[in-house]
């Protein structure tokens, strides 16, 4: 089977409600769900002022199935006071995680500015072996995002996907694995061979889709949707797919500029960019 | 002797045009002369309009020395007819950095949209080996200066030093060895063993210093002066200085913050800024 074709459906179609953050989630569920959309990631902010196992069960019974929630992370501080208060909100959206029926957490790592990647990197491991234990007692399972390497200053120490690779093993956890997003990591020589390594580990719990616009004028809210930029997503998709992984392909985009259209528009563009391009 | 200490005096101190480009060179050459600075880097947008030979007998003159020109590179592109300019271009440039006497040529690489970084990196190593008998002929060298992996879309797809040293080791020429600029390749976690490496390849023919500010605001000309950010200096110049590399510590500022401030203000702190962070 070639699996650098298009897709036939939509049932590995996942959004995340950050993509389309104006809608409330329940409004998001019905139009995901009308859509023909069959997966959700839910980000934290969207679950503010809900009953969170409610609020699972509302997606259920609307038909989608919940990939994971985001995010949890941010583990490196200077101090252990700020350290603990980082493993006690992680505690936090495992314990969200588990009430929503998310059997996944992503990890935006974190970095502190000036204090060395060395450290932090130091840091993020403890902080998730220091997890571990809840994630045996909950069931949910935690994917270090490595982050594209301009984020290194402040949100993660871990900017590769080999690094996050080394992570895993050092861990030796069935609980942690990798989210790969194309935007953080498509730039990397090594991607290929970190992909298949990943999959050895039986690692590669999450895969993330957008595109890298030209030229990006923003280093945060300026992604492009799948299609509008230079990313080979079908070439990173057969990479995925070698390694056996059948997920979700999660679209995650952050744009200003999307935001800012008619949100019912975009989400029929999401859905005929995910069936051209991804 | 420890290496990471702080500099003693301003003989290697080298500010390249740009870092000042509302000056004129003349402008430049004169401040920076009269500040201590030692060596000048010019970039090619400041010989317009000039006698370039003549240009660097009057940088000569006022006891500059001339550390290397900027840029060349750009070698890929869609069509052969586009890549034969590109060589074209680049022989102007081995041309004038002979006439102006200036050793070396830093190369931005270049990359396409759309087209596969692969690609892209197989035109930049025939690109590169196509100039070899122009730089051979005229003394002139070439250095692949990795850039930041957020500039692989449009600029450059050598993204990390390592990559750069497999070119320099593909190549086999004593005319090509690499530019490392802090604010491309701070966050690589194999830094300090790709510099060894790059020492060990004789190839370490320059050394660039600015830093990296939290938030960035522009992916192009934000960057900030040494000590506004989160970069390592003093580390990473340990491991520069261990490979025995002792030419000049160039700084290369992009800021359109800083190049709206008063420049001989600026350059006052250009100076301190070297002696307290670099």
């Amino acid at each position: 089977m070639n699996t650098a074709t298009s897709l036939p459906d939509l049932s590995r179609l996942c959004i995340h409600t950050i993509t389309t953050k104006s809608w409330a989630i329940e409004t998001s569920v019905a139009k995901f769900a009308a859509a023909g959309v069959k997966g959700i990631t839910v980000w934290r902010d969207a679950l503010a002022g809900r009953d969170v196992a409610q609020t699972g069960r509302m997606i259920r019974d609307n038909g989608l199935s919940i990939v994971s929630l985001c995010r949890g992370g941010f583990f490196p501080a200077a101090t252990s006071v700020d350290r603990q208060k980082a493993l006690d909100d992680n505690r936090s959206a495992i314990a969200e995680a588990h009430a929503l029926g998310a059997p996944l957490i992503v990890l935006v790592c974190g970095a502190v500015p000036g204090q060395s990647l060395a450290e932090s990197r130091k840091q993020i491991t403890d902080g998730i072996a220091a997890l571990l234990p809840d994630c045996q007692a909950s069931g949910v399972k935690l994917a270090i995002e490595p982050l594209h390497p301009m984020y290194a200053d402040s949100r993660s120490a871990v900017n590769t996907l080999g690094q996050a690779n080394d992570m895993v093993e050092a861990l030796k956890s069935p609980c942690v694995g990798v989210a790969a997003d194309v935007y953080h990591l498509w730039w990397d020589p090594a991607l290929e061979a970190e992909i298949a390594r990943c999959g050895k580990l039986n690692a590669l719990f999450a895969y993330h889709v957008c595109d890298w616009r030209t030229p990006t004028i923003d280093l945060l809210n300026d992604r492009g949707l799948m299609g509008e930029g230079c990313i080979p997503l079908r070439q990173i998709r057969s990479w995925v797919e070698t390694t056996g992984f059948n997920g979700y392909n999660e679209v995650e985009v952050f744009s200003t500029r999307l935001w800012a259209m008619d949100q019912d528009e975009y989400l029929a563009q999401i859905v005929q960019a995910y069936r051209d391009f991804v």
